[in-house]
């Protein structure tokens, strides 16, 4: 279950003219590489079919087509995972990723389809998305660790540190996994901010790691409902985000108890929920 | 088709805690509200439909569900469109919004159902992404508007003085539409932003001005295929971007002839496809 065709490359060379001062100057750039990625379900001797199509950047696909089992409540643990493969059929060989579930694993296809449009027949409204996370988080979601205040304004740049792709691109979202020292676990990137963090989960699971509660979650952008979502089905208790939150951020950390610190930057953060946990 | 009710605020208080150099301090902040809207498709006398579950910042409800649909490729004008409301049975009133096409509209519920997964019969790639936009945009796309160099590296500067919600949350993505010497037409802000860009084109098309050929799309944030898609849906041929452009924004650009300049900032900017646009 390793990840180790990757084809198509994370960034790709273009022209570019930069204008400064009324002065035109054509140079060769580099800019981060967007391909759909189609994620597909098999279970036991079932016919795969297709759960959904994020925009990415290639690279760490089996993760993020994990990631987003995991994230989607589909798969609780790496044990539900028989393998993960791309299409051999398809012309677009790399864009197309089968992950073939345990015949066991439950798949709620009607549950699904609500998800992916979100749609809820008891009416929509961020409470009910709140209870919903609850229900699919694979097990319950223990405190975050105590994370020194220096640490905690420490993580962004130790996260840049090693944005490999961010370097040559300027245009990359990124998740990092710290311990409560500030010690890197993983690092992803990708186009999207959502897709990063699903990676994270998926090297999680891929690894035999889940539930993770003694560890952060690192986020370049900012902290949406979204994002609370994915840690929470990790069971990760503990997010900081270089950005700001929104409401439905907040809220979601103070009812599942997860700190959420937000604007950790230029030396400094603020804390929404779960604020004993910072030293 | 007026977007008057807007019960549900645009930010929300919160308590936070400041933390730097040790000091803890607590603190009223705001930060933005994220709550799901359901979008609801009805046509003619036929029943209506939930056509997606959208995590937006309320305000501008109705742009955004006819600018989604436009972006859909459902709705080309806004003669498609009777009427927009708000569920009057729900609980989560403010929450739902249905609009009501034309009986005459075209609605390939197949193709939605394609579309909102983005899955593809015929494989995915970006290639076939573009393709798709070509079908869908509610016309050929215009060349954009000539625009002085210095009038382009103004827009996010200008785009920001309007952004009244960032300036409470610092946290929300804004999307701006501009003509060529710099006036503001419109200016949307959201959580999400896709929506922000949504809102705008459902603004345009609520009051029957699309497709829009001589105005400039600046976004806060980076130029993904998804924007390109919803601006060549409006026909808008510049889009300019505080952040980095994705390859297939670039690639997207090329094909399709829109003028796309990134990292607008610091008084400078690079241009990725239509440099003859810019004088």
């Amino acid at each position: 279950m390793t990840d180790t065709a990757r084809r198509p490359g994370a960034t790709v060379p273009v022209r570019a003219t930069t204008v400064r001062e009324g002065r035109h100057d054509e140079r060769s750039d580099r800019v981060a590489t967007e391909e759909p990625l189609e994620i597909r379900i098999a279970r036991g001797a079932d016919a795969d079919f297709p759960l959904a199509v994020t925009m990415r950047t290639p690279g760490n696909d089996f993760e993020l087509a994990v990631g987003l089992l995991v994230s989607e409540g589909i798969v609780r643990s790496g044990d539900d995972v028989v393998s993960v493969r791309y299409c051999s059929e398809a012309e677009q060989l790399y864009n197309v990723v089968t992950v073939q579930l345990r015949g066991d694993v439950t798949i709620d296809r009607a549950h699904l389809a609500r998800n992916l449009t979100m749609s809820s027949a008891c009416g929509v409204c961020g409470k009910a998305s709140i209870d919903a996370i609850r229900t699919e988080a694979c097990a319950p979601i223990a405190p975050g660790p105590v994370v020194d205040g220096d640490v905690v304004a420490a993580l962004p740049h130790r996260l840049r540190e090693h944005q490999r792709l961010f370097e040559s691109t300027g245009g990359l979202h990124a998740a990092g996994l710290f311990d409560a020292t500030g010690g890197l676990a993983f690092v992803r990137e990708d186009v999207g901010r959502h897709n990063a963090v699903d990676k994270i989960v998926g090297a999680l699971c891929m690894q035999g790691l889940l539930p993770v509660s003694d560890r952060v979650l690192v986020v370049s952008g900012r902290a949406s409902f979204e994002i609370m979502q994915k840690a929470a089905a990790a069971g990760i208790g503990f997010v900081a985000a270089v950005g700001a939150p929104s409401s439905l951020a907040v809220q979601t950390a103070q009812e599942l108890g997860i700190t959420l610190c937000g604007f950790v930057r230029d030396g400094g953060f603020n804390m929404y929920a779960g604020q004993q946990r910072v030293g």
